[in-house]
């Protein structure tokens, strides 16, 4: 059972399907790069996660990180993993050369982290969380914090996290108690206690750079309350070399369902020393500019799951004898009906997720690095609708395809040792942290539509009736074309729908968000499909060809139709849910 | 956090929607005992499974099975635990008074076992195995066998396994590999390994029942070459005492997912003696006669996690505050709208499938005691046409809600100590166990509707529309009537298309079987709302009423239309996925 990166897809989507050589020619960042280069760059990310992290990923589960007198050890083999991963650059490959980054677009390190999330998710946090605190920074510290702390932790040799959860507030960070003070010189006193802190403690690295939200004296109840704090686990002198210990340290990490071989802490700030990021009061604005990116790579993560628990559940079924096929010989269990839908929907559903997050990796990179301020804000517009949907719904859909690998292998799928089991366990998390779905699902109908004034919707309609266009004569295209085209009526007419009754009924309607957010990912998905269906007519690799035309067929018969379930579902609009007192629920 | 036995759903559902002091009256073995009875028994096991064994679910989980030197040690307090419930003669509830039972109806004992699951699902497959063996040899085993081996079983002394998997064989029966050879003096030698044996080997019991399938010297191939032995871990002599050990050693026990306390075995039969157990190779007839009482008690594993999933959801979502109400309070979690239905949707389909149940163990206590032999025959069909509907559904929607339970919780459920994702662990495997839900998917659609010749789905349909017909006034069970009499032409529409392409392509049409099997869950699930519904109207426990209402119209709203769904699904029919090669899939 081993994994294998799902090159040949990867290579697709960037070269047939998006043409992300020249899409992003045309920005100066990237005007160097091209897709020679970055059909390397993955094949050198296949290998290490295939060669180094994969066989890492059961054992790291096995052993779990262990915990005493403050500190956190990773399983075996991590420390020597994670060495390997910052020596040849990963660490900084999407990050701004000025600080010792390769500069490589995000619609590139999408694919990359999918690899590395497929192969041992436990270990991906560790980088995938500096990743995110290495952007925040990026945005909003001065100049000094920049270069004081971001060429150390694109090098990977100090990692980074975010604290935000404390153990009263987690959805609704306006409640915090966790307290800053002025020290007049420049610097802060942190004082508070955070829980759920991914890598908040850790062996990998020299320093650990927390990023951490709390309330100054004075400072306003609620989320306009809240600033963001740099705060080193070693101070850092001027020259850049690790000072003393900054009372920062991890109470306990958490016992956890899956992801065991990443360290969740409960981290403890003692009048330990930090600095502001960006404005006093504005700390949740800056730490979404994180969680945007963060919420991606935790969907990512999803899709990643999804496609190895795919892979593993294939090899056995392609194996495993059992019953009858259709000419009365013994079978392999591949040949079952039943078996082939559920290899089918897992691949179904993480292919064009795959092709969203290469989407949404180039919107990102417009969005930061456009010279054209109309296609910044357009990026960021269709980055803001977008996110919470990639969030939720590649990790539901992720979800659904490691238990349906657990169930292609049977019994022997629910035991430890075949691996598909951890597969589930690793994915639930990803349902909930950054925001649970529920939230996003709240996010994306509330402020992305309901309370919506920047026309989000209209501008996804525009970019889907765009496609809706495209050039493409095969039969299966003009069947999505049709599909999609009667789908994105059916959803937009939910949406004004859900408009209209907000106004009166805001709370109400929101029981209907996940069924909402639901819908918004099959029509996506749908669209994906047009666009890689529509590129496969140009296509020569044959191989390549039919296992995606037939899951593209597959999701167009028996996925895709799911999303009128899902508007009439919305449009029941929960009344009489929200009209119960708590003891009837 | 605590779990409390849903008593007044129970006792509303005996009396109020299915009368079974009445309607289990006139069959003589029941017609001693009254409702007072019935709910005094359920307060016992009530007390029990709060107090004893949901102490011990946690702890179990957390300690899980030892073994060493081929002995298995359960954790700590289950061997206690299993004397206290043996010495309360929960064992003997539902057997034959002719050995030692209490001839209890099954209609109770399925009430019984959903809280013994909901307390302890680990603890519950120990007595639940004994219990399904009791059964198998009950109906097919010689009385010299039945004298000897039934008593000590239903006093739990002796416990029951079933050895049916082995390494190369699992869904497939038929291809087995264990030998068995007859020693000419009514005794079998017994040769080879089985594997994931539930409590195959363990601390509780004084000696093990095993019930093994292995075939015969020059048997025919398949399934019905296939026959079934009682081989005793220890050899029983003469007067009933316990002998020698008889060559039956446990190999080593899986590592799980889940279900942790149970212990999981490979066992190893090396010239064991064995007995006969009805007729040569008819060992998987013996079998099943197990099997469907097993399946069953499978799916009301699945009814009691969703119920203890529900409870503890429910208890923490009353408890955490987090945002703004509708009226800009601060909330307590319950208040917002995702959290209600995600609580609402748990009990939605956990209490349909209470009933359901219930309703099953009346057609069990029919199909074995009244003395109609057209009444015998008729319940038995209507379990043959449930019974893989029962296993499935209750166990995906079972699996479902444990699912939502953690997502209430957020992080806090995905950690171990709030024992939410427990649940989800434990949960897994009745999906998977006894068929897996995509067996019984093809058992549903290939022989109880495809093949059948009597009529199943027409009796199942005739039943259906004399409740279309009951007495009731309420609003809600008119809606109820006029959903439920249209989903039932969908789903006998779809049913009538699968009969017809079945004929030519088979195997195609089996890759809707999961969807199929879905479609009739909600259907049933819709059925038995309308019957709990009409019997509220005569309710006098208002809060009983309030809540049951509530969900009732929330799965008329929110759940019900999904069968139309499913039915579409099934009639997209499959070709172009089954005409494809392995490595296109």
């Amino acid at each position: 059972m081993s994994y294998k990166a799902p090159l040949d897809d990867m290579n697709f989507l960037l070269n047939q399907v998006f043409n992300v050589e020249k899409s992003l020619g045309e920005i100066d960042n990237f005007a160097e790069f091209d897709s020679n280069l970055y059909g390397a760059i993955l094949e050198e990310a296949a290998k290490f996660s295939e060669n180094v992290l994969f066989p890492l990923n059961r054992t790291g589960d096995e052993e779990g990180c262990l915990f005493e007198d403050g500190k956190v050890t990773t399983p075996k083999g991590f420390k020597e993993a994670y060495q390997e991963f910052c020596q040849a650059g990963w660490q900084g490959s999407n990050g701004d050369p000025e600080f010792g980054g390769q500069g490589l677009p995000k619609a590139l390190h999408v694919l990359v982290e999918e690899m590395i999330y497929s192969a041992n998710t436990s270990f991906c946090l560790y980088p995938s969380l500096t990743n995110g605190a290495y952007h925040a920074i990026h945005a909003h510290a001065s100049d000094d914090l920049k270069q004081t702390y971001l060429p150390p932790m694109l090098e990977g040799r100090w990692a980074g996290a975010m604290g935000l959860t404390e153990p009263h507030a987690g959805s609704d960070l306006g409640i915090i108690k966790s307290k800053a003070e002025d020290n007049g010189d420049g610097t802060f006193k942190i004082n508070g206690t955070k829980i759920f802190i991914t890598g908040g403690e850790h062996d990998l690295s020299e320093n650990i750079i927390h990023l951490v939200l709390a309330k100054l004296p004075g400072a306003p109840d609620g989320p306009k309350g809240i600033s963001l704090f740099l705060v080193p686990k070693i101070k850092v002198n001027a020259d850049g070399s690790l000072g003393e210990a900054n009372q920062v340290t991890c109470g306990s990490i958490e016992h956890k369902m899956g992801i065991k071989a990443s360290s969740t802490c409960v981290m403890n700030f003692d009048n330990s020393e930090g600095y502001l990021v960006g404005k006093e009061n504005r700390g949740l604005f800056a730490m979404f500019t994180m969680m945007n990116l963060e919420r991606l790579s935790i969907g990512i993560q999803g899709i990643g799951l999804g496609e190895t628990s795919y892979q593993l559940a294939k090899a056995y079924a392609e194996e495993r004898k059992q019953g009858k096929n259709a000419s009365g010989e013994t079978a392999t269990i591949i040949q079952h009906a039943d078996v082939r839908r559920m290899l089918m929907q897992q691949r179904a559903n993480t292919e064009p997720g795959r092709a969203l997050a290469v989407f949404m990796g180039m919107q990102i990179d417009k969005q930061y690095f456009h010279s054209d301020e109309n296609v910044r804000n357009q990026s960021a517009g269709i980055m803001a609708l977008l996110t919470p949907i990639a969030k939720a719904f590649f990790t539901d859909k992720g979800y659904e395809a490691c238990n349906h690998g657990v169930q292609v292998l049977g019994g022997h799928g629910f035991v430890r040792e075949w691996g598909l089991e951890q597969l589930i366990r690793d994915a639930k998390i990803a349902q909930i942290y950054e925001g649970t779905n529920g939230i996003q699902a709240q996010d994306l109908l509330v402020r992305k539509v309901c309370l919506d004034k920047a026309g989000l919707l209209e501008h996804l309609a525009e970019l889907i009736k765009q496609d809706l266009a495209l050039d493409s004569c095969s039969e299966l295209a003009s069947k999505y074309k049709t599909q999609l085209e009667s789908s994105l009526v059916e959803f937009t007419d939910t949406a004004t729908w859900l408009k209209q009754e907000f106004a009166a009924r805001s709370y109400e309607v929101q029981g209907g968000a996940v069924d909402f957010l639901h819908a918004a990912g099959y029509l996506v998905y749908g669209w994906m499909w047009l666009k890689m269906v529509a590129a496969l007519e140009s296509s020569e690799d044959s191989v390549l060809k039919a296992r995606k035309l037939a899951a593209a067929q597959y999701y167009l018969e028996h996925q895709f139709g799911s999303l009128s379930l899902h508007c009439e579902k919305v449009k029941t609009g929960y009344r009489a849910l929200m009209s119960l007192d708590n003891e009837t629920i």
